[in-house]
Protein backbone atom coordinates (compact mmCIF):
# COMPACT_ATOMS: atom_id res chain seq x y z
CA UNK A 1 0.00 0.00 0.00
CA UNK A 2 1.56 3.33 -1.08
CA UNK A 3 1.32 5.46 2.33
CA UNK A 4 1.67 9.29 -0.56
CA UNK A 5 -1.81 10.27 0.15
CA UNK A 6 -1.09 10.51 3.88
CA UNK A 7 2.31 11.45 5.01
CA UNK A 8 2.80 15.30 5.38
CA UNK A 9 6.27 16.35 3.35
CA UNK A 10 8.07 18.68 5.45
CA UNK A 11 7.35 22.26 5.60
CA UNK A 12 4.30 21.62 2.98
CA UNK A 13 1.00 23.99 4.15
CA UNK A 14 -1.55 22.25 3.93
CA UNK A 15 -5.59 22.84 4.39
CA UNK A 16 -7.32 19.99 6.02
CA UNK A 17 -10.26 20.90 5.01
CA UNK A 18 -9.73 21.18 1.61
CA UNK A 19 -6.69 18.70 1.22
CA UNK A 20 -7.62 16.01 3.19
CA UNK A 21 -11.20 14.81 2.78
CA UNK A 22 -12.39 12.35 5.80
CA UNK A 23 -14.04 9.76 4.15
CA UNK A 24 -11.03 8.50 2.00
CA UNK A 25 -10.70 4.72 1.16
CA UNK A 26 -8.29 4.67 -1.56
CA UNK A 27 -9.62 1.51 -3.55
CA UNK A 28 -11.13 -0.09 -0.80
CA UNK A 29 -14.76 0.23 -0.80
CA UNK A 30 -16.07 -1.84 1.98
CA UNK A 31 -15.10 -3.60 5.57
CA UNK A 32 -14.73 -6.88 4.38
CA UNK A 33 -11.25 -6.97 2.26
CA UNK A 34 -9.33 -4.00 4.63
CA UNK A 35 -10.56 -6.42 7.54
CA UNK A 36 -8.66 -9.18 6.01
CA UNK A 37 -5.78 -6.84 5.15
CA UNK A 38 -5.63 -5.40 8.82
CA UNK A 39 -5.26 -9.57 10.41
CA UNK A 40 -2.51 -9.88 8.05
CA UNK A 41 -0.71 -6.64 8.84
CA UNK A 42 -1.34 -7.74 12.78
CA UNK A 43 -0.04 -10.64 12.32
CA UNK A 44 3.42 -9.32 10.39
CA UNK A 45 3.20 -7.06 13.29
CA UNK A 46 3.16 -9.71 16.06
CA UNK A 47 6.31 -11.24 13.90
CA UNK A 48 8.05 -8.05 13.77
CA UNK A 49 7.23 -7.27 17.14
CA UNK A 50 9.18 -10.42 18.50
CA UNK A 51 12.54 -9.57 16.62
CA UNK A 52 12.15 -5.99 17.70
CA UNK A 53 12.31 -7.46 21.26
CA UNK A 54 14.98 -9.64 20.91
CA UNK A 55 17.18 -7.70 18.82
CA UNK A 56 16.97 -5.20 21.67
CA UNK A 57 18.72 -1.99 19.79
CA UNK A 58 15.10 -0.21 18.91
CA UNK A 59 11.94 1.07 20.09
CA UNK A 60 9.26 2.18 17.79
CA UNK A 61 7.24 5.57 19.41
CA UNK A 62 4.18 5.87 17.76
CA UNK A 63 1.89 8.64 18.94
CA UNK A 64 -1.96 9.28 18.20
CA UNK A 65 -3.63 12.92 17.94
CA UNK A 66 -6.85 13.54 17.16
CA UNK A 67 -10.31 15.31 18.25
CA UNK A 68 -12.20 13.50 20.23
CA UNK A 69 -14.56 10.12 19.06
CA UNK A 70 -11.83 9.87 15.71
CA UNK A 71 -11.12 6.68 17.17
CA UNK A 72 -7.62 6.41 19.04
CA UNK A 73 -8.78 4.19 21.81
CA UNK A 74 -10.47 1.75 19.22
CA UNK A 75 -7.62 1.59 16.76
CA UNK A 76 -5.00 1.33 19.89
CA UNK A 77 -7.11 -1.59 21.02
CA UNK A 78 -7.55 -3.49 17.26
CA UNK A 79 -4.43 -2.42 15.89
CA UNK A 80 -2.29 -3.69 19.06
CA UNK A 81 -4.22 -6.31 20.46
CA UNK A 82 -2.40 -9.44 19.46
CA UNK A 83 1.03 -8.53 19.67
CA UNK A 84 2.57 -9.54 22.88
CA UNK A 85 1.88 -6.89 25.92
CA UNK A 86 5.53 -7.88 26.85
CA UNK A 87 6.41 -5.64 24.16
CA UNK A 88 4.24 -3.04 24.19
CA UNK A 89 2.99 -0.45 26.44
CA UNK A 90 0.42 2.35 25.88
CA UNK A 91 0.27 5.47 27.95
CA UNK A 92 -2.50 7.92 27.75
CA UNK A 93 -1.63 11.33 28.54
CA UNK A 94 -4.56 13.08 30.61
CA UNK A 95 -4.55 16.92 32.11
CA UNK A 96 -1.17 17.44 33.81
CA UNK A 97 -0.94 16.53 37.79
CA UNK A 98 0.79 19.73 39.71
CA UNK A 99 3.95 17.70 40.09
CA UNK A 100 3.62 17.62 35.79
CA UNK A 101 3.06 21.15 35.62
CA UNK A 102 6.40 21.86 38.27
CA UNK A 103 8.49 20.23 35.31
CA UNK A 104 9.30 21.33 32.02
CA UNK A 105 6.64 20.14 29.26
CA UNK A 106 8.45 16.90 28.23
CA UNK A 107 9.24 15.75 31.15
CA UNK A 108 6.14 13.28 31.81
CA UNK A 109 6.91 11.87 27.91
CA UNK A 110 10.19 11.13 28.56
CA UNK A 111 9.73 9.38 31.82
CA UNK A 112 7.09 7.33 29.57
CA UNK A 113 8.95 6.54 26.72
CA UNK A 114 9.27 2.87 25.52
CA UNK A 115 12.58 0.92 26.59
CA UNK A 116 14.65 -0.58 23.26
CA UNK A 117 13.06 -3.61 22.22
CA UNK A 118 9.51 -2.24 22.79
CA UNK A 119 6.73 -0.55 21.31
CA UNK A 120 5.12 2.59 23.15
CA UNK A 121 2.06 4.12 22.48
CA UNK A 122 1.17 7.56 22.90
CA UNK A 123 -2.27 7.98 23.25
CA UNK A 124 -2.06 12.06 23.34
CA UNK A 125 1.25 13.55 23.52
CA UNK A 126 3.47 16.45 24.02
CA UNK A 127 1.75 17.69 21.07
CA UNK A 128 -1.39 18.81 23.15
CA UNK A 129 1.59 21.46 24.10
CA UNK A 130 0.84 23.19 21.12
CA UNK A 131 -2.66 22.47 20.31
CA UNK A 132 -4.85 22.94 23.41
CA UNK A 133 -2.46 24.86 25.28
CA UNK A 134 -2.99 26.87 22.06
CA UNK A 135 -6.29 27.06 21.31
CA UNK A 136 -6.96 27.42 25.59
CA UNK A 137 -4.18 30.08 26.62
CA UNK A 138 -5.12 29.98 30.08
CA UNK A 139 -3.97 26.29 30.19
CA UNK A 140 -0.06 27.96 29.88
CA UNK A 141 -0.53 30.10 32.67
CA UNK A 142 -0.64 27.93 34.79
CA UNK A 143 2.87 26.24 33.30
CA UNK A 144 4.98 29.06 35.32
CA UNK A 145 6.92 29.50 32.66
CA UNK A 146 9.43 32.27 33.30
CA UNK A 147 8.08 35.76 31.21
CA UNK A 148 10.66 35.69 28.28
CA UNK A 149 9.26 32.69 27.33
CA UNK A 150 5.49 33.66 27.01
CA UNK A 151 3.94 35.79 24.01
CA UNK A 152 3.44 34.30 19.98
CA UNK A 153 6.86 33.10 19.58
CA UNK A 154 6.48 30.44 21.91
CA UNK A 155 4.47 27.99 19.73
CA UNK A 156 7.54 28.36 16.96
CA UNK A 157 10.19 28.05 20.13
CA UNK A 158 8.21 24.40 20.98
CA UNK A 159 7.82 23.25 17.30
CA UNK A 160 11.73 23.87 17.40
CA UNK A 161 12.38 21.89 20.84
CA UNK A 162 10.12 19.32 19.60
CA UNK A 163 12.01 18.44 16.61
CA UNK A 164 15.15 18.31 18.59
CA UNK A 165 13.64 16.13 20.99
CA UNK A 166 12.31 13.63 17.83
CA UNK A 167 16.02 13.89 16.00
CA UNK A 168 17.99 13.33 19.27
CA UNK A 169 15.21 10.08 19.48
CA UNK A 170 15.68 8.78 16.62
CA UNK A 171 19.25 9.12 16.60
CA UNK A 172 19.41 6.80 19.55
CA UNK A 173 16.96 4.12 18.08
CA UNK A 174 14.00 5.03 19.15
CA UNK A 175 12.04 5.19 15.71
CA UNK A 176 9.02 8.33 15.74
CA UNK A 177 5.59 7.98 13.97
CA UNK A 178 2.93 10.21 14.47
CA UNK A 179 -0.61 9.42 13.28
CA UNK A 180 -3.72 12.15 13.02
CA UNK A 181 -7.04 10.58 13.02
CA UNK A 182 -8.74 13.07 10.90
CA UNK A 183 -12.02 12.61 11.90
CA UNK A 184 -15.30 15.48 10.39
CA UNK A 185 -16.96 17.64 12.41
CA UNK A 186 -20.15 15.67 11.49
CA UNK A 187 -18.96 12.58 11.77
CA UNK A 188 -18.21 13.55 15.21
CA UNK A 189 -21.75 14.77 15.78
CA UNK A 190 -22.73 11.49 15.19
CA UNK A 191 -20.19 9.37 17.00
CA UNK A 192 -21.29 11.81 20.09
CA UNK A 193 -24.95 10.97 19.41
CA UNK A 194 -24.21 7.26 19.79
CA UNK A 195 -22.47 7.62 23.14
CA UNK A 196 -25.61 9.36 24.48
CA UNK A 197 -28.31 7.34 23.06
CA UNK A 198 -26.91 3.86 24.02
CA UNK A 199 -26.84 3.63 27.72
CA UNK A 200 -24.11 1.34 27.67
CA UNK A 201 -21.75 4.22 26.04
CA UNK A 202 -22.80 7.21 28.13
CA UNK A 203 -19.90 6.72 30.71
CA UNK A 204 -17.66 7.29 27.96
CA UNK A 205 -18.99 10.82 27.14
CA UNK A 206 -17.94 13.62 28.80
CA UNK A 207 -20.12 16.89 28.19
CA UNK A 208 -17.07 18.82 27.85
CA UNK A 209 -16.41 16.76 24.94
CA UNK A 210 -19.66 18.93 23.07
CA UNK A 211 -17.93 22.37 24.94
CA UNK A 212 -14.63 21.90 22.81
CA UNK A 213 -16.58 21.50 19.19
CA UNK A 214 -17.24 25.31 19.81
CA UNK A 215 -13.40 25.61 19.54
CA UNK A 216 -13.26 23.12 15.68
CA UNK A 217 -11.65 25.60 13.54
CA UNK A 218 -9.13 27.14 16.22
CA UNK A 219 -8.34 23.06 16.62
CA UNK A 220 -7.73 22.64 13.11
CA UNK A 221 -5.33 25.99 12.45
CA UNK A 222 -3.35 24.92 15.31
CA UNK A 223 -3.25 20.80 13.85
CA UNK A 224 -2.15 22.56 10.28
CA UNK A 225 0.79 24.74 11.85
CA UNK A 226 1.67 21.35 13.54
CA UNK A 227 2.33 19.23 10.70
CA UNK A 228 3.28 22.33 8.62
CA UNK A 229 6.16 22.59 11.34
CA UNK A 230 6.56 19.20 13.26
CA UNK A 231 6.73 16.85 9.89
CA UNK A 232 10.42 15.54 9.64
CA UNK A 233 11.85 12.55 7.24
CA UNK A 234 12.49 11.08 10.74
CA UNK A 235 9.43 11.63 12.31
CA UNK A 236 7.01 12.20 9.94
CA UNK A 237 3.50 12.78 10.37
CA UNK A 238 0.46 10.68 8.82
CA UNK A 239 -2.52 12.24 8.06
CA UNK A 240 -5.40 9.48 8.05
CA UNK A 241 -8.79 9.62 7.19
CA UNK A 242 -10.82 8.72 10.47
CA UNK A 243 -14.22 8.66 9.01
CA UNK A 244 -14.44 5.06 8.51
CA UNK A 245 -13.10 3.36 11.15
CA UNK A 246 -12.23 -0.16 9.53
CA UNK A 247 -10.32 2.21 6.73
CA UNK A 248 -8.61 4.06 9.64
CA UNK A 249 -7.09 0.90 11.39
CA UNK A 250 -6.32 -0.70 8.47
CA UNK A 251 -3.82 1.89 7.43
CA UNK A 252 -1.97 2.81 10.20
CA UNK A 253 -1.40 -1.29 10.87
CA UNK A 254 -0.24 -0.82 7.46
CA UNK A 255 2.30 2.00 8.31
CA UNK A 256 3.70 0.66 11.26
CA UNK A 257 4.40 -2.49 9.58
CA UNK A 258 6.09 -0.60 6.66
CA UNK A 259 8.10 1.13 9.41
CA UNK A 260 9.30 -1.85 10.87
CA UNK A 261 10.41 -3.40 8.05
CA UNK A 262 12.25 -0.83 6.80
CA UNK A 263 14.13 -0.99 10.17
CA UNK A 264 15.70 -4.46 8.44
CA UNK A 265 15.10 -5.97 12.04
CA UNK A 266 17.34 -9.27 12.81
CA UNK A 267 17.64 -11.64 15.96
CA UNK A 268 21.05 -10.77 17.19
CA UNK A 269 23.96 -13.00 16.37
CA UNK A 270 25.69 -14.59 18.65
CA UNK A 271 29.53 -13.54 19.18
CA UNK A 272 32.31 -16.32 18.79
CA UNK A 273 33.16 -15.90 22.47
CA UNK A 274 29.25 -16.12 23.44
CA UNK A 275 28.73 -19.48 21.23
CA UNK A 276 32.05 -21.03 22.61
CA UNK A 277 30.44 -20.45 26.20
CA UNK A 278 27.62 -22.09 24.85
CA UNK A 279 29.27 -25.30 24.21
CA UNK A 280 30.67 -25.89 27.18
CA UNK A 281 27.28 -25.26 28.72
CA UNK A 282 26.18 -28.05 26.71
CA UNK A 283 29.28 -30.22 27.87
CA UNK A 284 28.48 -29.47 31.79
CA UNK A 285 24.49 -30.17 31.24
CA UNK A 286 25.37 -33.35 28.81
CA UNK A 287 27.86 -34.44 32.04
CA UNK A 288 24.93 -34.15 34.52
CA UNK A 289 23.49 -37.61 35.98
CA UNK B 1 -12.32 -25.63 35.73
CA UNK B 2 -11.51 -26.57 39.54
CA UNK B 3 -8.60 -24.79 40.39
CA UNK B 4 -7.80 -26.96 44.47
CA UNK B 5 -5.28 -28.80 43.07
CA UNK B 6 -3.22 -25.54 42.51
CA UNK B 7 -3.81 -23.45 45.06
CA UNK B 8 -1.63 -23.11 48.26
CA UNK B 9 -3.51 -23.20 51.00
CA UNK B 10 -2.23 -20.24 53.72
CA UNK B 11 0.47 -21.91 55.72
CA UNK B 12 0.53 -25.55 54.03
CA UNK B 13 3.86 -26.94 54.64
CA UNK B 14 4.27 -28.76 51.07
CA UNK B 15 6.83 -30.33 49.04
CA UNK B 16 7.50 -29.40 45.65
CA UNK B 17 8.67 -33.14 44.75
CA UNK B 18 6.21 -34.72 46.59
CA UNK B 19 3.13 -32.99 46.60
CA UNK B 20 3.15 -31.23 42.97
CA UNK B 21 3.86 -33.32 39.72
CA UNK B 22 5.04 -31.04 36.81
CA UNK B 23 3.78 -33.34 34.10
CA UNK B 24 0.23 -33.11 35.64
CA UNK B 25 -2.45 -31.81 33.07
CA UNK B 26 -6.26 -33.13 34.92
CA UNK B 27 -8.55 -34.56 32.52
CA UNK B 28 -6.46 -33.00 29.73
CA UNK B 29 -4.67 -35.46 27.19
CA UNK B 30 -3.45 -33.22 24.66
CA UNK B 31 -3.14 -30.21 22.93
CA UNK B 32 -6.10 -30.09 21.12
CA UNK B 33 -8.78 -29.29 23.87
CA UNK B 34 -6.51 -27.66 26.18
CA UNK B 35 -6.14 -24.71 23.13
CA UNK B 36 -9.59 -24.93 22.74
CA UNK B 37 -10.09 -24.11 26.15
CA UNK B 38 -7.68 -21.22 26.37
CA UNK B 39 -9.24 -19.74 23.27
CA UNK B 40 -12.54 -19.17 24.54
CA UNK B 41 -10.78 -17.93 28.13
CA UNK B 42 -8.63 -15.40 26.32
CA UNK B 43 -12.37 -14.02 24.50
CA UNK B 44 -13.57 -13.80 28.01
CA UNK B 45 -10.43 -12.31 29.69
CA UNK B 46 -10.34 -9.76 26.35
CA UNK B 47 -14.21 -8.89 27.72
CA UNK B 48 -13.44 -8.72 31.38
CA UNK B 49 -10.67 -6.43 30.71
CA UNK B 50 -12.84 -3.81 28.86
CA UNK B 51 -15.40 -3.53 32.00
CA UNK B 52 -12.31 -3.52 34.48
CA UNK B 53 -10.95 -0.78 32.41
CA UNK B 54 -14.02 1.35 32.29
CA UNK B 55 -15.21 0.75 35.66
CA UNK B 56 -11.79 2.04 36.78
CA UNK B 57 -11.84 0.88 40.79
CA UNK B 58 -9.75 -2.59 40.43
CA UNK B 59 -6.20 -3.07 39.18
CA UNK B 60 -5.33 -6.88 38.67
CA UNK B 61 -1.69 -7.65 39.68
CA UNK B 62 -0.37 -11.12 38.58
CA UNK B 63 2.84 -11.93 39.64
CA UNK B 64 4.70 -14.91 37.65
CA UNK B 65 8.08 -16.61 39.34
CA UNK B 66 9.56 -19.83 38.12
CA UNK B 67 13.18 -20.98 37.24
CA UNK B 68 14.26 -20.24 34.16
CA UNK B 69 12.88 -21.71 30.63
CA UNK B 70 9.43 -22.62 32.56
CA UNK B 71 7.97 -20.87 30.46
CA UNK B 72 7.06 -17.75 32.10
CA UNK B 73 7.94 -15.13 28.58
CA UNK B 74 5.95 -18.14 26.45
CA UNK B 75 2.72 -17.81 28.65
CA UNK B 76 2.42 -13.84 28.84
CA UNK B 77 2.33 -13.74 25.29
CA UNK B 78 -0.25 -16.69 24.56
CA UNK B 79 -2.51 -15.47 27.39
CA UNK B 80 -2.33 -11.85 27.14
CA UNK B 81 -2.08 -11.23 23.84
CA UNK B 82 -5.60 -10.84 22.42
CA UNK B 83 -6.53 -8.17 25.29
CA UNK B 84 -6.12 -4.56 24.73
CA UNK B 85 -2.39 -3.16 25.33
CA UNK B 86 -4.00 0.32 26.52
CA UNK B 87 -5.49 -1.82 29.67
CA UNK B 88 -2.25 -4.15 30.24
CA UNK B 89 1.25 -3.71 31.22
CA UNK B 90 4.24 -6.29 31.71
CA UNK B 91 7.54 -5.15 33.91
CA UNK B 92 10.21 -7.82 34.01
CA UNK B 93 12.26 -6.82 36.80
CA UNK B 94 16.05 -7.50 36.02
CA UNK B 95 18.99 -7.40 38.05
CA UNK B 96 18.19 -4.03 40.43
CA UNK B 97 20.30 -0.84 38.94
CA UNK B 98 22.15 1.08 41.68
CA UNK B 99 19.60 3.21 42.29
CA UNK B 100 16.92 0.78 42.87
CA UNK B 101 19.73 -0.60 45.62
CA UNK B 102 19.71 2.81 47.68
CA UNK B 103 16.25 2.21 48.09
CA UNK B 104 14.07 -0.59 49.97
CA UNK B 105 13.32 -3.85 48.43
CA UNK B 106 9.30 -2.70 47.29
CA UNK B 107 10.36 0.37 46.00
CA UNK B 108 10.51 -0.63 42.43
CA UNK B 109 7.98 -2.45 42.18
CA UNK B 110 5.72 -0.16 43.81
CA UNK B 111 6.87 2.32 40.92
CA UNK B 112 5.54 -0.69 38.08
CA UNK B 113 2.09 -1.54 40.08
CA UNK B 114 -0.68 -1.13 37.59
CA UNK B 115 -3.46 1.83 38.01
CA UNK B 116 -6.81 1.32 38.30
CA UNK B 117 -8.68 -0.18 35.12
CA UNK B 118 -5.54 -2.33 34.35
CA UNK B 119 -3.82 -5.83 34.36
CA UNK B 120 -0.14 -5.47 35.33
CA UNK B 121 1.92 -7.95 34.85
CA UNK B 122 5.22 -9.23 36.72
CA UNK B 123 7.63 -11.10 35.42
CA UNK B 124 9.73 -11.50 38.34
CA UNK B 125 9.00 -9.79 41.32
CA UNK B 126 9.96 -8.67 44.79
CA UNK B 127 9.77 -12.53 45.44
CA UNK B 128 13.18 -12.50 44.02
CA UNK B 129 14.06 -11.18 47.78
CA UNK B 130 13.15 -13.73 49.44
CA UNK B 131 14.23 -16.04 46.53
CA UNK B 132 17.31 -15.17 44.84
CA UNK B 133 19.04 -13.09 47.91
CA UNK B 134 18.76 -16.24 49.69
CA UNK B 135 20.19 -19.05 47.83
CA UNK B 136 23.02 -16.45 47.03
CA UNK B 137 23.23 -14.02 50.43
CA UNK B 138 26.17 -12.24 49.03
CA UNK B 139 23.23 -10.66 47.15
CA UNK B 140 21.91 -9.32 50.41
CA UNK B 141 25.43 -7.61 51.36
CA UNK B 142 25.00 -5.22 49.02
CA UNK B 143 21.42 -3.95 50.12
CA UNK B 144 23.12 -1.90 52.29
CA UNK B 145 20.70 -2.97 55.51
CA UNK B 146 20.85 -2.06 58.27
CA UNK B 147 22.79 -4.31 60.80
CA UNK B 148 19.75 -5.45 63.30
CA UNK B 149 18.06 -6.60 59.68
CA UNK B 150 21.05 -9.11 58.81
CA UNK B 151 20.58 -13.06 60.02
CA UNK B 152 18.06 -15.40 59.71
CA UNK B 153 15.07 -13.98 60.93
CA UNK B 154 15.51 -11.62 57.49
CA UNK B 155 13.19 -13.82 56.06
CA UNK B 156 10.62 -13.63 58.29
CA UNK B 157 10.10 -10.65 58.24
CA UNK B 158 10.08 -10.53 55.05
CA UNK B 159 7.47 -12.89 54.33
CA UNK B 160 5.72 -10.36 57.39
CA UNK B 161 6.09 -7.05 55.27
CA UNK B 162 5.46 -8.41 51.55
CA UNK B 163 2.15 -9.71 53.49
CA UNK B 164 1.16 -6.55 54.30
CA UNK B 165 2.23 -5.17 51.60
CA UNK B 166 -0.37 -7.29 49.24
CA UNK B 167 -2.88 -7.16 52.12
CA UNK B 168 -2.75 -3.01 51.77
CA UNK B 169 -2.48 -3.87 48.04
CA UNK B 170 -5.98 -5.99 48.30
CA UNK B 171 -8.04 -3.17 50.42
CA UNK B 172 -7.28 -0.91 47.86
CA UNK B 173 -8.23 -2.55 44.98
CA UNK B 174 -5.36 -4.10 43.40
CA UNK B 175 -5.74 -7.46 43.09
CA UNK B 176 -3.46 -9.84 43.62
CA UNK B 177 -3.01 -13.38 42.36
CA UNK B 178 0.90 -15.52 41.93
CA UNK B 179 1.34 -17.81 39.61
CA UNK B 180 4.24 -20.44 40.25
CA UNK B 181 5.47 -22.08 36.87
CA UNK B 182 6.16 -25.38 38.29
CA UNK B 183 9.01 -27.06 36.00
CA UNK B 184 11.18 -30.17 36.52
CA UNK B 185 14.91 -30.28 36.52
CA UNK B 186 14.73 -32.49 33.58
CA UNK B 187 12.37 -30.45 31.14
CA UNK B 188 14.39 -27.48 31.90
CA UNK B 189 17.46 -29.27 31.04
CA UNK B 190 15.72 -30.17 27.46
CA UNK B 191 14.37 -26.64 27.00
CA UNK B 192 18.05 -25.61 27.18
CA UNK B 193 19.35 -28.19 25.26
CA UNK B 194 17.03 -27.10 22.30
CA UNK B 195 18.16 -23.30 22.70
CA UNK B 196 22.07 -24.43 22.79
CA UNK B 197 20.83 -26.51 19.24
CA UNK B 198 18.46 -24.18 17.68
CA UNK B 199 20.22 -21.33 16.57
CA UNK B 200 17.66 -18.69 16.53
CA UNK B 201 16.98 -19.57 20.09
CA UNK B 202 20.87 -18.87 21.20
CA UNK B 203 19.90 -15.17 21.99
CA UNK B 204 17.61 -17.09 24.83
CA UNK B 205 20.41 -18.50 25.90
CA UNK B 206 22.64 -17.72 28.86
CA UNK B 207 25.02 -19.99 30.44
CA UNK B 208 24.65 -18.61 34.04
CA UNK B 209 21.80 -20.25 33.58
CA UNK B 210 23.50 -23.70 33.39
CA UNK B 211 25.18 -22.12 36.65
CA UNK B 212 22.20 -22.14 38.58
CA UNK B 213 21.34 -25.11 38.13
CA UNK B 214 23.28 -26.42 40.58
CA UNK B 215 21.37 -24.52 43.05
CA UNK B 216 18.19 -26.28 42.27
CA UNK B 217 17.33 -27.72 45.68
CA UNK B 218 17.90 -24.57 47.64
CA UNK B 219 15.97 -22.99 45.22
CA UNK B 220 13.00 -25.22 45.78
CA UNK B 221 13.44 -25.23 49.87
CA UNK B 222 13.49 -21.38 49.67
CA UNK B 223 10.24 -21.80 47.15
CA UNK B 224 8.27 -24.03 49.45
CA UNK B 225 8.99 -21.23 52.21
CA UNK B 226 7.87 -18.63 50.48
CA UNK B 227 4.39 -20.59 49.58
CA UNK B 228 4.21 -21.68 53.11
CA UNK B 229 4.59 -18.03 54.91
CA UNK B 230 3.08 -15.97 51.90
CA UNK B 231 -0.05 -17.59 50.12
CA UNK B 232 -3.07 -15.96 51.91
CA UNK B 233 -6.90 -15.61 51.10
CA UNK B 234 -6.18 -12.49 49.84
CA UNK B 235 -3.30 -13.23 47.30
CA UNK B 236 -2.98 -16.77 46.57
CA UNK B 237 0.00 -18.67 45.72
CA UNK B 238 -0.68 -20.65 42.53
CA UNK B 239 1.47 -23.90 41.56
CA UNK B 240 1.02 -24.64 38.30
CA UNK B 241 2.71 -27.93 36.39
CA UNK B 242 4.71 -26.97 33.88
CA UNK B 243 6.27 -29.67 31.85
CA UNK B 244 3.56 -28.82 29.67
CA UNK B 245 3.41 -26.00 27.98
CA UNK B 246 -0.22 -25.91 26.66
CA UNK B 247 -1.47 -27.02 29.79
CA UNK B 248 0.15 -23.89 31.96
CA UNK B 249 -1.06 -21.47 29.68
CA UNK B 250 -5.17 -23.05 29.57
CA UNK B 251 -4.36 -23.42 33.85
CA UNK B 252 -3.16 -19.46 33.79
CA UNK B 253 -5.59 -18.25 31.87
CA UNK B 254 -8.64 -19.99 33.61
CA UNK B 255 -7.17 -18.98 36.77
CA UNK B 256 -7.53 -15.32 35.66
CA UNK B 257 -10.72 -15.43 34.57
CA UNK B 258 -12.19 -16.80 37.68
CA UNK B 259 -10.54 -14.53 39.91
CA UNK B 260 -12.21 -11.60 37.74
CA UNK B 261 -15.45 -12.96 37.48
CA UNK B 262 -15.36 -12.84 41.06
CA UNK B 263 -14.87 -9.20 40.94
CA UNK B 264 -18.44 -8.94 39.82
CA UNK B 265 -17.64 -6.10 37.55
CA UNK B 266 -20.16 -3.51 35.99
CA UNK B 267 -19.69 -0.51 33.58
CA UNK B 268 -19.79 2.39 35.18
CA UNK B 269 -23.43 3.75 36.04
CA UNK B 270 -24.09 7.40 35.28
CA UNK B 271 -25.18 9.62 38.07
CA UNK B 272 -28.49 11.09 37.72
CA UNK B 273 -26.81 14.45 37.53
CA UNK B 274 -24.23 13.15 34.66
CA UNK B 275 -27.35 12.25 32.91
CA UNK B 276 -29.06 15.24 33.22
CA UNK B 277 -25.81 17.03 31.68
CA UNK B 278 -25.93 14.24 29.34
CA UNK B 279 -29.29 15.63 28.10
CA UNK B 280 -28.02 18.93 27.76
CA UNK B 281 -25.56 17.85 25.53
CA UNK B 282 -27.83 16.40 23.72
CA UNK B 283 -29.81 19.25 23.24
CA UNK B 284 -26.50 21.44 22.55
CA UNK B 285 -25.59 19.01 19.36
CA UNK B 286 -29.24 18.98 18.08
CA UNK B 287 -29.30 22.36 18.16
CA UNK B 288 -26.48 23.05 15.49
CA UNK B 289 -26.85 24.30 12.19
Amino acid sequence: MNHDAFIVRPGAKISLKKDYDTTFTTDFHDKGDAKIKLEKDIERLAKYQNVLYAQNTYALLIIFQAMDAAGKDSTIKHVMSGINPQGCQVFSFKQPSSEELDHDYLWRSVKALPERGRIGIFNRSYYEEVLIARVHPELLEKQQLPKSVMGNHIWKQRFEEINNFEKYLVNNGIIVIKFFLNVSKEEQKKRFMERIELPEKNWKFSTSDVQERAHWDDYMNAYEDVFRHTSSELAPWYIIPADHKWFTRMVVANIICSKLKELKLNYPTVTEEHYSNILQAKEILEAEV
